[in-house]
């Protein structure tokens, strides 16, 4: 029980949103030389900044993405089209700076910290977060992912890589994974979790063809069918047809909210831990910032669960993190706005107050 | 007659694009440590753009967005919720640093251009761009809004300040408006070119409200039973139901395709101006890279007309280019993509086709 008091204690700790530097941030907006509103998303994302900062001007200096990265014991009933072994390849990718992901974050001025968080191999470099919970997840198909405790201790290490990152100074974060085969566990927990079907959860991952895609679904239904995950407890289902990196990214999220970071989603399998976080802490989902929308299959009923509305659609299905920091030009952009947009009044520009005032 | 053949001799200069280097960058993409097509619509973007130059990996060090200005006659029948004369204002915030436009333009290293090419009034600054063509159109819901010379006038001078800014190094551009009333006539030639109803091209601009929304369609469609203008002949609708930002827009459109530039397409107005350019010339549109979705009813039709396909969806309706700039970040993220990502042999990765290889 103590892992479960520790998480609780987290979860208690996440407070609503500023109102009053919301208002501070709405106000400021209405006095820019533009019409009331028309900078759409981007006057919703200054407002919800402000509150989840508490500051009218939110900066961002230090942003990072957690790249939580994981194997899955699923994978060898076939339902990737890629080996197992390209978690771990990919893991040293990454460390060295050549992932997509790598280059979305140097172009966004985000770091990306690389975590271990459960891949079936031996990843080693210095920049790598060694924090294995253990190597990779059984098969879901035969029996459950893992167990409760090592379910909740990847939660508590997805908070703690959040609470070391705040003290260096990050101040806002991105999910990001990598794990062969983790848009399975992804479908089964968006499955339990929202009531969609399996077949509408399930989409072709890396590149499946129909016939795989099928397969997987059927591989989906047989894990929940055995497992019986109870979709009132989040925990449950993310043991038991879940995935390391999924519950270290719910975790990253409610750290996130914890200490009043905003953290913006990334793509199915970081929505899926977005909407396991908003289960186990309704708080948090107000800190939570939609990027994309994937091209995978069950993302859409995953942002809808999570009334979430992405700014970027193009149209990605990589993961890693990439559609997070992509959106990361979007808050800055909203951020200047704030900063260096002239006023009605120091512009010396008619309003459509001032004519509605005249007209009076 | 002559100013006829000028623009003929324009559009005769667009050509396809180029195939070579389009398949160049394509087989570079699928070399890279993703599944193939991952990166969805930056790798569409990013093959178009090599299209468009000839080159594998193009680089944009020297962006422009041209914000066409011009007043528009038929603001008298109350059809914007701004009174006219803040174009002129506009002008000057724009020209002093301080609009959105001007703040999403250095947030992403682009130059703002300001032409005016038709406002009603005597804006001044040493940065203007005085192209002016007349002072404001006429009042389409009681006659022509200009005259067929005009409306070519208005096309060629798009076409020569994309020429000017070409020859000091400018590789890409954005299209921007500003215009008081302007999504009058956009919806006008939306509807004329389009042949969806008036009401569905009608929005509410600035900030309407339903009542002034269903005014606004009803001088519309009243200024279209007037003039009829020949929907076969794109420069009579201008000319008929149109606006001096927009022809200039069609010929910043039609001049970029012609010197082998990208042309990103901000929102209403915009879109309609690509419209007019891709009648003219239709192979102008492969030229055009679709930014964002405006909240601006009407703007649907015009992509699906065009089938483009925006990259974000902010539901701005502000105009002036913002769209177009801050999609400018997707632009250089493509770029850096070709650039900097390993590919999968440079990082000793598995890919998928060697493993159906192996599977053979």
């Amino acid at each position: 029980m103590e892992r479960e008091q520790q998480l609780e204690a987290w979860v208690q700790q996440i407070t609503a949103l500023d109102e009053a530097a919301q208002k501070a941030a709405a106000n400021h907006l209405d006095d820019l030389t533009k019409p009331p509103g028309s900078l759409g998303k981007l006057e919703e994302l200054t407002i919800r900044l402000a509150g989840i900062t508490g500051k009218k001007k939110p900066a961002f200096s230090r942003k990072a993405v957690i790249v939580m990265a994981s194997d899955h014991g699923v994978v060898e009933e076939g339902v990737s089209s890629f080996p197992a072994e390209v978690t771990q390849q990919m893991v040293h990718n990454f460390l060295a700076g050549g992932a997509a992901v790598n280059v979305l974050a140097r172009h966004a001025g985000a770091e990306v910290i690389c975590v271990d968080i459960g891949v079936n191999g031996e990843p080693d470099h210095p920049d790598l977060v060694s924090r294995s919970v253990r190597k990779g997840t059984a098969n879901m198909a035969k029996g459950p992912a893992m167990s409760r405790e090592e379910a909740l201790q990847a939660i508590l290490t997805g908070i703690d890589v959040v609470q070391e990152s705040v003290k260096k100074g990050t101040q806002l974060f991105v999910t990001g994974e990598m794990g062969i085969g983790n848009t399975t566990p992804s479908a089964a927990v968006t499955s339990v979790l929202t009531g969609v079907s399996v077949q509408e959860a399930t989409g072709k991952g890396t590149g499946l063809d129909q016939a795989g895609v099928q397969h997987k679904a059927n591989v989906i239904a047989r894990a929940i069918e055995l497992n019986q995950p109870d979709p009132n407890d989040p925990i449950d289902v993310l043991a038991k047809v879940g995935g390391l990196d999924i519950a270290g990214l719910a975790g990253v999220i409610i750290g996130s909210a914890a200490l009043k970071c905003p953290v913006v989603i990334d793509g199915y399998i970081s929505t899926a831990a977005a909407l396991v976080a908003s289960r186990i802490a309704p708080a948090c989902r107000n800190y939570m910032i939609a990027s994309h929308t994937s091209e995978e299959r069950g993302h859409v009923a995953l942002l809808q669960t999570l009334d979430l509305s992405p700014m970027l659609q193009v149209g990605m299905r990589l993961g890693e993190g990439t559609g997070g920091v992509l959106c990361l030009h979007l808050i800055e952009a909203a951020g200047r706005i704030m900063d260096e947009m002239a006023t009605f009044s120091s512009a010396g520009i008619s309003s459509n107050h001032e004519m509605s005032e005249a007209e009076l």
